[in-house]
This record gives C-alpha cells, sequence and structure tokens, in this order.
C-alpha cells in the first residue's frame, strides 16, 4: 500500500475514532469539539498508528492512542488561534474555533478535547492492561503539560517581547518542547502498546520533528495561503526569529533533508517493516501544507 | 482531632503535595500556575482524605488525588476567571491570573495545570496497582470534561443569552455539572483508592454538592466580599437566575439545611468514623466564604 493510501486510511480511521468519541457531546461546545477535531494531515495519528504496526499491536487500541494524540494536537490549536496568543482567523482552510463561534465557546472546547485525551487513553479499549493505559496517560502528559508542549509555547511567548531575537539553539530548544514533544509520543505510545524499547522510536522522531518544523518555517516562507488552509508570512511579518530567518532558505533545507536521513537511519533495525514510516520523514519535509 | 484542625492538615498537606508537584516549572507560567494553586478552602482535597482514611488509604497515595482534584479546580478557576469568560479581576483576594500576568498566561497556565492533575493520577505514587490509577484518570477526565464540568459551564454561557431565565430544574442540572461533580469525584476516589463501593459516598457526595451551591449563591447576595476575596452580587447584577433569586433566600437557606441533613444520612453505615464528613456538610452551609 502506497504511502498515500496509509495516510488516508489513517486519516479515515482515526476521524471514525474521534467521532464517536465526541459523539456523547451536545450543544455549542460539543460542534466545536467536533469541528476543530476534523481535517488536519493526521500525522500524529499516522505515527502511532505505524509505529504500534511494528510491533503487531491491535489496531483498535492503537486508533483511541491515535484519538488522543489528535485531541490535544486540536486543543492546543485552539487555544494557540485565540486572540490573547497567535490571533488567527484561519485554521484548515476554516475560520478559526473562536472566530466561528466566540472565544468562551473556544477556551472550554479546547479545555474539553484535552480531557478527552486522557479519558481515551484510560478507558478499557486502549489495551488489556492498566498498566499500559497509565504509562500512556503519565508520558502523554508530560509531554504536553509545563515541562513540554505549554512550555514550549510560553517560550513563544515570552520571546515576543524580548530585547533579543532568540538564536538557533534557542529556537531548536523551543521547537523541541512546542512541537516536538506532540511528535515524539506517538512513536513511544506505539513502543508502550508494543511492549518494545522506545530508544530507536524516539531517536526517529527527534529528527523528524525538527525537520518538520523547518518545513513549516519554509512553508511560512515559501508556500501557499490557499493550500495551507491558514495564512502566511507571520512570522517575517512579526519579525520572529525562525530557522529559516537564521539560516536562510537553503540552509534550512539542507538541515532539513540531513536531518531527514538522520530519521531513516534511527529506523534501519526495523528493516522493511519501517518503509512507510521513512517515507513519512520524506513527506514531512516536501509537503506543500 | 477538631474540623478546623483536620481542614487546616488537608490545606497544609495538599499545598505540600502540589507545591512539590509544581516545582520544576519555570517562567510565567509555572509562576502562574503556582500563585493560581495557593489558598482556597481545599474542600476537594480535604474531600478526598476523608473518603480515603474511612478505608486506611495510605495518606501519600491519597495526597496525590487531592492535589490533582485541586489543580482542576484551579485550572477551571483561571478560565472561568478570563474576560471572555466571567471577567472576573479578584480570586481569594488577589488579582486574577491574567489581571497579575496576562491573559495568554492564563490560558497556558490553566492548560498545564489541567494536564498536571493527569499526571499525579498517573504516577506510580498514587497507588501501586496501575487499575486503582487508570480508573482515577478515567473517572476524573469524565467528572471534569465535556459530558462533566465543562458541560456545565457550557450550560451557563448559554444561560446568558438565552431569552427566558432557567427554571430550578435547569439550574439544578446545571449545578451538578459545572460544581456538583467536581465534588463528586473526591469521594468516587476514595472508594476507588480504598477498594470500596462508591455507592454510598456518592449519594452524600450530590447532597453536598447541591447544598454548596445553594451556600454559594446566597454568600453571593448575603456574604462580605473581603471575606469571600471575590465580588459579590455579580448574580443579581447580570440578572442571572440562582436558586436565591428562583427561591427567595428563606426557601433557599431551608432546602440547603435538608440536603445536609440528607448528606449526613447518607453517611450512616460508616458510623462515627465518617465524623469530620457529616462535620464538614454542616460547615459547607454555614461558612462565610
Amino acid at each position: 500500500m502506497s504511502l498515500a493510501h496509509r495516510l488516508r486510511a489513517a486519516q479515515d480511521d482515526t476521524q471514525t475514532a474521534l467521532d464517536a468519541a465526541l459523539a456523547p457531546f451536545d450543544g455549542p461546545v460539543g460542534a466545536a469539539m467536533r469541528y476543530a477535531s476534523e481535517g488536519g494531515k493526521r500525522l500524529r495519528a499516522f505515527l502511532v498508528l505505524e509505529t504500534s504496526a511494528l510491533f503487531d499491536v491491535p489496531r483498535a487500541g492503537a486508533l483511541r492512542a491515535a484519538a488522543a494524540i489528535e485531541a490535544v494536537h486540536a486543543y492546543s490549536l485552539i487555544h494557540d488561534d485565540l486572540p490573547c496568543m497567535d490571533d488567527d482567523d484561519l485554521r484548515r482552510g476554516r475560520p478559526t474555533v473562536h472566530r466561528r463561534w466566540d472565544e468562551a465557546t473556544a477556551v472550554l472546547a479546547g479545555d474539553a478535547l484535552q480531557t478527552l485525551a486522557f479519558e481515551q487513553l484510560a478507558g478499557h479499549g486502549t489495551d488489556p492492561d492498566p498498566a499500559i493505559r497509565a504509562e500512556l496517560v503519565l508520558t502523554l502528559a508530560r509531554a504536553a503539560g509545563a515541562a513540554g508542549m505549554v512550555g514550549g509555547q510560553a517560550l513563544d511567548i515570552a520571546a515576543e517581547t524580548a530585547d533579543e531575537p532568540l538564536d538557533i539553539d534557542a529556537i531548536t530548544r523551543l521547537q523541541r518542547l512546542k512541537t516536538g514533544r506532540l511528535l515524539e509520543w506517538p512513536c513511544r505510545a506505539g513502543a508502550i502498546l508494543g511492549r518494545a524499547d522506545p530508544a530507536p522510536l524516539l531517536d526517529y522522531a527527534r529528527h523528524l520533528g525538527l525537520a518538520f518544523q523547518i518545513a513549516d518555517d519554509l512553508l511560512d516562507v515559501e508556500g501557499d495561503a490557499a493550500t495551507l488552509g491558514k495564512a502566511t508570512g507571520k512570522d517575517a511579518g512579526a519579525g520572529k526569529a525562525t530557522f529559516v530567518s537564521l539560516l536562510g532558505t537553503a540552509e534550512a533545507r539542507r538541515r532539513a533533508e540531513a536531518l531527514v536521513r538522520e530519521a531513516e537511519a534511527a529506523l534501519l533495525p526495523f528493516g522493511a517493516r519501517a518503509a512507510s514510516l521513512k517515507e513519512v520523514a520524506r513527506y514531512v519535509v516536501d509537503r506543500d501544507r
């Protein structure tokens, strides 16, 4: 099956899992949760499903972990788009939640999507062994919290009012937290569900995560807003230091390519079984959205 | 030991547990998390500790569950106080988080406090049995999410723009979700940690929760802002239906008293061991803050 087919299957199956998880919730907050959980590349879900497949994890359980990480991702985007944060009007080609509804609904829908992620992981369907479920909860909480993603968002906000622009080490640290931790967790989850050593997959995920962010910075400069479904040129407009502003586009692209090769190398122990994980590392830097 | 002493011990020990959990977090978001986690009556923590004590649960594990529910409570207050929600300047006698820092920091600190709650519960120190830890996560997620507390907050927001004021059934339903679920969960947690049937404690908690809310509405009318540490007269000023506006102060007080007697009756199976839980039900309607 081609990468495109496998990505599509991950998207469809994850949406089905999210729809089922969100079905009980009504009113504007329930509708906003569903709206925010639609679309997207589902890269994080794909990483859960593909790393789980390396260890023959039953797909039904892996899909609950995939739904959980996409719920956290959706929550982070809703709150990140708020007027007091990035103040974005467009996300995935549609109005952001606070534009479509209002800020209060956006705050609550984000809050409840985060809660839903932990409910998904702790539920019996994720794995028959409660130690596995508790470990998934613990590791996702560490990845998403103040020492993980939220910590990266806080560094991002602090950078906006700092006197000096960030240097390459500071940007790298910020991105490892802000986007890296939520790209690492899916690979860790596959290993946890598969009762496997997470080390090689985390090595893969760290290189992939940084390549992903450099590609994101390149898209903000070179990408097409209509294809991306969000505004471009925002970072330069805000005078924000990025991998591209610090390294230039040519060097940024060179580094992204090098990171893809390192990500691929980390998969060597898995041989041909990891073919689609290798392909997706390539896709991450070649994508147009 | 008197109720006042036991409440004070719960406050001190829970603060110590929260301080330890929050120690790793730095920057403004870490500081805002610590600030928001300070003070308060710690009623929810007290309920975890006292119901756990009924079943001789080790206090160290119960304290992690107590810290978790207080973290969720603190997160909900930070987000509830935001300008797009209740727009409050004062909380526990101090500026609210978005007034002391800014809205972005308040959103992130609330987000990370929610995450921290699940990290606390899933951590090994909560209970040696991972099935217990997973069950605590699952039940707290259900209590806090879109079918629980956040669902109640959504009903509250909807009521503000509704044509008709809420009637007593609608107010009761709203409050059972908005404040009731987070008062039930501590009692459920005690039973889960104690490997006991939660039914009698949930019966107690439901009556206590409603009595608590009626007392809150009475304090909004009759209380002293300085003692409360927050503004009074807000509900009447906003033309908001409350138990007091619908029933009058005399009937509201009569109902709160009846609920306390029902809460006390639910504790009969536990005899003298439940003395402080009985006392706290009385305290909930007699408090001045």
